[in-house]
């Protein structure tokens, strides 16, 4: 097949792990003989330096035409005390909204031979498989108004509009199907009425995935249980804010951040992919970066945009071995094993390919 | 001193743990040479149950009439159909908001001795002490609109006028200055316009209290750093929501939640003391309950409302001796120790007073 993937190193690590990842897409490109056409533009930081914007109308565009989108990261130090429509997050902001990538999807599954790098007790992590289905574009970030009032107050809004929250209950239902087939589905209906309508729409939606076993947790419960019961989860559903700061928690808990990857769905258009982890300005440029969520990025990619099934294993299974072989990046607190940096752990990758 | 408590024992467990917790009110006072009475009010479901609201205006009043209030916990899934101002959570929202109890202070300390009963490892919690005054009175909590639109639409409010931000941040500013000096001020200031005003004060403030390290954290990294490292903490000061959220997260990191008071504070008025944990309806009416979150709430309530430093302290002595010797209720998962009821270990607290 032909494919055209849009690269958007952005700041940071970002053009490092990138790079790696774009030799791991070229060799499963050539051993299952695909046609993968890379084209790099700007975003972020990088792009508000030489361009002036974060999100350049050429990256948009180039967005728009590709079959996919693979991100690196945005932002770092160097930007902060910018103005806040000319900060690196904005390009990450604006190319979810432009793209209407509405599902944001965050798996948090530890390599059993890194679990002693969780912060966890053994005994409560092995076993977790989990994934966090997160509304990306509406809610708390998106909602007008949001702004300073004339007389020193200030205000931010929380909406969303009925078919925004229908279609990404289907898609954390229909993600569910093809897992455990356990939903459980977060929000504060205690207290707010945009969860309440949530839960409505849950309640409504479960007739129609009969095989789904549903339940519904507090926002506040479900933080306290993702530590002291994380088995206990299979698929998680919740808006944009809940879900930013559930999938930031749920991924320290295996002690594999830097191995977590995630995808960012449209409807029936492209998606982005993206490492968990953020653009690490501390170690840019040292060539010490880990990698492998960038890589596992690309295997969702090559699964949920390409629907390639085969080749996006092949990764995972690359990946695997090659951790399970005792190697590892500076940024895994391990007992054991041997580092490598950047370039080698990527060689040992595509040597498994 | 002669002093008036009103006690608010609520739903599920809260009448056993209320009752024990007045007993060593009725010790210290006897002790100590004051006069403490205590008045009963209604609130939450049982309040729904006898008269028809969660909040009854004679509790209000009651409240307002007292020097201080000590809550059990409200809330258990014979309410949970019923329609939203109806539900027991309205009783806890409106005393607060009636009571303008803006400044949630919610401590974190492990007991030494029941670290074991931690999910995080031993080396990551141990030495962990940290204090989360969470803002109570304002954000998404209150805000209006909050409603479903004509269209099917949804909108909640994140709404903080400009004192409300100020004098929390205050109150934080002054508690960090009684403690370790250190201040993390949690927002998504990369996001929202409320999160960037709060920054703002936050910077603002900070010139009148130079004794004081503070620093700025956003609210998905500090969900992460709350597990991978809660001994870099001090005090951390957010809003509502977020607050709502890490307080709960933090509260399992030592494995002791049927341990953690907390305090719900006015400007100039009085305070309202709670257990951190809720109504555990599955264990009400056994008498198995831990009543030391409220024992030590009371503690709080000496400290905060009545300015009787020894007497807290003569509590929270009492209730870690107790607990080095080796009892404890049956919520606590820790390996050895003796398991005792709500009555032996109430016993033991008021004996080493
Ligand atoms: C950079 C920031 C705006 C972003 C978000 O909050 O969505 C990030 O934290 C994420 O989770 O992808
Ligand atoms: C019961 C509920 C409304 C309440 C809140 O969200 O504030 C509770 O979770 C708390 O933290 O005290």
């Amino acid at each position: 097949m032909t494919k055209h993937i849009v690269l958007l190193p952005g700041d940071g690590i970002g053009p490092e792990i990138i790079d790696a990842t774009q030799q791991v897409l070229e060799t499963i490109a050539k051993q299952f003989k695909h046609d993968f056409t890379c084209e790099t533009q700007l975003i972020g930081g990088s792009a508000i330096d030489s361009v002036g914007t974060p999100l350049p109308d050429q990256t948009v565009e180039a967005c728009k035409q590709a079959d996919a989108v693979l991100l690196g990261a945005v932002g770092g130090p160097k930007w902060d005390q910018y103005p806040s429509h000319l900060r690196p997050e904005r390009g990450l902001l604006g190319i979810r909204k432009a793209l209407d990538l509405f599902a944001n999807l965050r798996p948090v599954k530890g390599f059993d031979s890194l679990l002693n790098a969780s912060p966890l007790k053994q005994e409560i992590i092995q076993g977790s498989d989990l994934i966090i289905v997160r509304e990306l574009t509406g809610g708390l970030y998106f909602g007008t108004p949001s702004e300073r009032l004339a007389n020193g107050d200030v205000v931010d809004t929380l909406a969303y509009q009925r078919y925004e929250i229908e279609r990404i209950i289907d898609k954390a239902f229909q993600t569910a199907q093809i897992r455990k087939k356990k939903l459980t589905s977060v929000d504060k209906a205690n207290v707010l009425e945009s969860s309440k309508l949530w839960r409505e729409i849950v309640e409504e939606k479960k007739t129609n995935y009969p095989d789904v076993v549903v339940n519904h947790e507090l926002v506040d419960a479900c933080a306290m249980k993702l530590i002291t019961n994380p088995t206990s989860f299979d698929v998680i559903v919740t808006e944009n804010m809940f879900g930013d700061i559930l999938s930031d928690e749920a991924s320290v808990l295996t002690g594999s951040l830097g191995m977590l990857p995630s995808a960012s769905l449209a409807e029936n258009g492209v998606g982005l992919y993206e490492p968990a982890h953020g653009s690490a300005p501390d170690i840019a440029g040292k060539g010490i970066a880990n990698p492998i969520a960038t890589i596992l990025s690309a295997a969702m990619l090559l699964r949920y945009s390409f629907q390639m099934e085969n080749e996006a294993e092949a990764i995972e299974k690359a990946v695997e071995k090659t951790i399970e072989s005792g190697y590892h990046t500076a940024d895994l607190h391990v007992n054991g094993g041997k580092q490598v940096n950047t370039k080698e752990i990527t060689k040992m990758i595509i040597k498994q390919i």
